[in-house]
């Protein structure tokens, strides 16, 4: 038989799909399994995008633009402008979701061995889009002590290596829930200055924030390293949008954008249809998002105040996303995790969650984590959390 | 400045793109520019899609399944085997457009440096697909002399090497129009059996074929080799939905499927909505079809008489898709493609066709060559055509 090649053979799995035969089976047995493992929220997506797509005017689905529409793209801009975000029209290239983003980013900056710093645990496709396009990536350890804070600049020094080609951070982080400083993010943009290298930042959770007083810290408003810094946006978070595809790669730098836009033309265009509905889901009303980023926090709240009754669970309370690392009283989250659905219901209820091995590249780090998703509702949240509780007695007296 | 990759940098520039900026510069002399250069065609996509989306009943826009939704892969299924092509539900993964499939191929059987062979000429993404994977394109030289017939089997083996993954063919093919017979799949079958090889076919005009005999063969309806072989499908063409972005990766071959998987599961999912109206579109009439293959059938009869007017302009009949090669009496038809737009107009209509040399990796080949689509209608088209006559006579007299 013909091989698979090596790159193939090294794109890691998902690291929730191993589990999912097991939730299935969960269900098939009649109980219900509370979803604590997934980034899919339940917020509706806005009215005026799915209005949108209902009155849609096209006789032909036809392509658009390889860079998305014009008028799209503009409105994006101003959406931005808005914010005080440093971003014109002709710095936007529309990608089919922040994952086409990052990939033409790293495919556009990277040659197979090349060398990616990123914080670590991070959003486990960042290793799959790595492997895509055969760069390595090198892990900069934080640690749940310090909440997921960027280490000192001279740790993150350390690691370059005459590969080094870019930091890649997610602010606010996804699995972490950190928000990154002014300050942190300026200390980086000395180092890639310093070192010549490029900064990538996904910015995909930008509006969800927590607390009064913190405020987001685009990499686009840096001075200086303009020439260096790569922004990769969605509207997947943004608007409840998840299945649109619909994300950006943004930057100052023309080369950059030249080669990302001949990767854009060779898959031809973003999908028609949803570009409209993402074009019309800019004018969603500021209430939307208030009420939005009102009940996650109250989500979040619950969940963080419910998981620190439990003992022997540490977790701090993420200041953005809408994601959780909890330490569990236990050796190996992989195991528990199936064990939940496998072996084990409260009144024939269970809680599937995401063992955090996926989220790290250092071998052995995060066995005793989990990410937890706040996507659920409130009263939900409390019974998936003490399912949680009472199952790690169990668990612990096997 | 930080660098550009190696990868980014050897990525094709669409041959057309350095067109595009001539011909604005056409319209805004207010000069008709016919569009003879792409594929984007002016059908109607089938209603019963577009009311689909009209119809949509989501309040939220959410993931689908990273392998695409069951009922679309069922519906799908049941669409080829009413054809009697050899598909199940589990032999398909939809893809973001035929684009991500041929990616998805690529990435899962080669490591960089691994060769393709693809008949020449042959669309012009497939090198940026091996470039952004960095795999090698190994060109087998067709001619217009046996209007892109495959080449002897023993040419085409010459070709194969200790680093040889895959032979690729596009069937019919863009931009040859050139249908491979029964025979030469055949042919191509035992010799990857026997050098154990992948065929990667890209099926997506198999609806478009012209002539009453022709029968268009599968590479799933191949025997034997069944795990070596990878089908590239798209509704782009099939239902006039290019701006869908929807396509699939379909094989028996389960090692394929499950690395493709991981591809598929890093990029989370397919457009949600546009997968909706691909699976209404499924039930599209045959009339639709009917309707459309004989208007194409009549446009391709005007375009190759029409041209075979023209002294010194050889060109054979296609038998399917809806591109043609033409050689011109000319002898760099870069310069003349931008000449027409630049520095011709026929009572101020002017044509704009795709240079052949992009179609070609052999430095040399092509370059008295253009392809030109029949995508216009039957009156554009002689007129069109009319355009071109003229302006090689002005061209060669200059």
């Amino acid at each position: 038989m013909p091989t698979i090649s090596q790159k193939g053979r090294n794109m890691p799995e998902s690291p929730i799909r191993k589990l999912a035969p097991y939730a299935d089976l969960a269900k098939k047995k009649g109980h219900k399994v509370y979803h604590l493992n997934i980034g899919q929220p339940d917020i509706k997506t806005p009215e005026v995008a799915i209005e949108a797509v209902k009155n849609i005017d096209l006789s032909i689905i036809e392509y658009s633009p390889s860079a998305g529409y014009e008028s799209y793209r503009k409105k994006l801009a101003h959406f931005y402008q808005r914010q005080n975000v440093n971003v014109n029209t002709e710095d936007i290239i529309v990608t089919t979701g922040g994952s086409e983003a990052l990939l033409f980013a790293l495919a556009t900056i990277t040659d197979p061995g090349d060398e990616i710093i990123i914080p670590e645990p991070f959003y486990a496709n960042y290793h799959a889009f790595a492997s895509s396009t055969s760069a390595t990536v090198v892990p900069l350890v934080s640690t749940i002590e310090t909440a997921f804070a960027l280490p000192s600049i001279d740790e993150v020094e350390k690691l370059i290596t005459p590969k080094t080609k870019a930091i890649l951070i997610c602010n606010p982080g996804n699995p972490t829930g950190y928000l990154y400083s002014e300050t942190e993010i300026k200390q980086l943009a000395e180092l890639i200055k310093k070192h010549d290298l490029y900064l990538i930042a996904d910015e995909v959770y930008r509006e969800f924030l927590y607390d009064g007083d913190d405020v987001h810290f685009s990499v686009m408003n840096l001075e200086d390293v303009q020439q260096n810094v790569i922004m990769v946006d969605s509207v997947s978070k943004r608007y409840s949008m998840c299945g649109a595809r619909i994300g950006c790669l943004i930057t100052k730098n023309k080369d950059v954008l030249a080669t990302v836009m001949k990767f854009a033309q060779a898959r031809l265009s973003p999908p028609t249809i949803e570009q409209i509905a993402c074009e019309a889901a800019i004018d969603t009303p500021q209430s939307y998002f208030d009420e939005v980023i009102g009940e996650y926090k109250e989500r979040r709240n619950t969940l963080i105040s419910e998981l620190n009754k439990i003992e022997g669970v540490i977790v701090t309370k993420p200041k953005g996303a809408f994601y959780c690392i909890a330490q569990l009283p236990i050796e190996d989250s992989d195991d528990f995790a199936q064990w939940l659905l496998e072996s084990y219901n409260l009144n024939g209820e269970t809680v599937m969650i995401a063992p955090a091995k996926g989220f790290y590249s250092t071998p052995g780090m995060g066995l005793n984590q989990v990410r937890i998703a706040y996507v659920l509702n409130k009263k939900d949240l409390i019974t998936a959390v003490n399912i949680l509780k009472e199952a790690l007695l169990v668990y612990n007296n096997r």
